[in-house]
């Protein structure tokens, strides 16, 4: 019970723009200004899409807060060429970033090119270009938020699959310039998490922190079967609980992938996420409880 | 090169029947014994079906050996009544195992229960039931081998997802009654890996090694999704390298979930399979590149 629904237990949640994928840019943000929410952690393609300057002026003048961009990364290529354009196309979301007036770009590192098994060689990959990125994103006030992904991604997504491995990837950069997402869907399993993210907490590493639900069975390709958040067996406020007592007060994303949430009215959607996200999240009895 | 295809290779070589699912289990034996096959890994289920008894005759008098028997577990149960059915259960598959001749009874531990997020609880309960069964499996020759399942089974089939849980859970047992299973499918992911298969080797926890490969997209519900050898993205080579290296001797079972072998005859199943494990395991190099 951590007092009425409201305000003050919306002030740190934020709205992912993936959850509702079927609103545009303005909409979103009107949809949240009126929904109550402050925070919207947005991606880059819709806000190229409607323009960085004119997203960041549409957001700012709605009273709205960027918590996070996603993403940059897909730093996983063998070739120069490959490389160059992912470090120039980081470059660029980290100016998008800075624009949003966000301090957080996330990243999915990439998988394994085509053809490899060389897991090692990259995630050294990444490494090295987290050297090159992380200055540049610090001079711009972002921090690049090294996300560890669930390991069923790791073929074709993202090589980096346990928290203790981002952390591990993280702590050879300074803390401003690489921190880590703890985000409940990728990590819930891991029977080490508690520990890494008191590790993480304690290091000043967690950058960002997003919540979705685990909910069997998985689709077919695993990409778009999120959980409406208290719809699957994640202990969401015992993980959210762990994130703060470790140090972190950042605001809380609710980020799910899930084309039956798209298929509906966005602000219905958003009404069920806020309600989930009190009483699932927070604890907070729903109204028919008290 | 570890010299010319033929008998040598093959000596740890085994046909895990799920892999030929098609195939009866006469037809399982003697088609492994016409290829030279020494060892099978064989299914509660069929070999129930056939006669526990008489699958060890038939299974002995082609010269066969069972390198494992797949598979007791599913040790979550939170009622009385779950895990008492649970545990006999697992000391019938303790009996099976036994009669077919192998030390080796595969566990899948079971995941979630319904409703549950409780993932801490489940863990216990596991331990409790391997209290329970390690010396009843000890005292009939078999030794209970926990198989570490792919994280993105730990909702629905199986809490114990990486090597490391698998061993931290192993070593509160003695090394003779629980041990662990090496499938590369469910741990290739893992940055971990390398240390925890030497840790493995070190205690003598190696119970089984298991082979496939990962291919994507995964297929809805993820369960029958395994590739065939080389077909993915685990450097199988080094798996067993580092299997071997970390002191494991013992039978290589090649385990694929997938419909599209089912589909085909058996024996071509097989024979590409031998093959896929010569160039692709053992580093033999193709017929045409000799």
């Amino acid at each position: 019970m951590t007092g009425p629904a409201g305000g003050t237990d919306l002030a740190r949640f934020s709205l992912n723009q993936q959850t509702v994928r079927q609103w545009s840019l303005p909409e979103l943000v009107a949809g949240c200004a009126a929904a109550g929410v402050r925070w919207v952690g947005l991606w880059r393609e819709p806000v190229r899409a409607y323009g960085t300057e004119a997203a960041a002026r549409l957001v700012r003048g709605a009273g709205l807060s960027v918590s996070s961009l996603c993403r940059g990364g897909f730093l996983t290529a063998e070739d120069a060429a490959g490389r160059a354009a992912a470090l120039a196309d980081n470059r660029a979301a980290v100016r998008e970033a800075a624009a949003l007036g966000t301090g957080t770009l996330v990243l999915v590192s990439g998988g394994l090119p085509p053809g490899s098994r060389d897991l090692r060689g990259a995630r050294e990959r990444i490494a090295d270009a987290l050297a090159e990125l992380g200055p540049y994103a610090a001079d711009h006030g972002v921090r690049l938020a090294v996300e560890p992904l669930h390991p069923m991604y790791a073929a074709d997504r993202c090589v980096v699959s346990t928290l203790r491995q981002a952390l591990d990837l993280a702590e050879r950069f300074p803390a401003e310039q690489v921190g880590v997402v703890a985000d409940s869907y990728h990590l819930w399993w891991d029977d080490a998490l508690d520990g890494q993210l008191a590790r993480a907490g304690a290091a000043g590493r967690i950058a960002a922190c997003q919540l979705a639900d685990w909910v069997t069975p998985l689709p077919e390709g695993v990409l778009l079967g999120r959980g409406q958040l208290g719809d699957g067996c994640v202990d969401l406020r015992a993980f959210l609980a762990r994130t703060d007592a470790a140090g972190y007060r950042g605001p809380v994303e609710v980020e799910i992938f899930n084309p039956a949430l798209w298929a509906r009215d966005g602000a219905a959607v958003l009404t069920e996420v806020l309600d989930r996200y009190q009483r699932c999240v927070l604890g907070v009895p729903a109204v028919t409880d008290r």
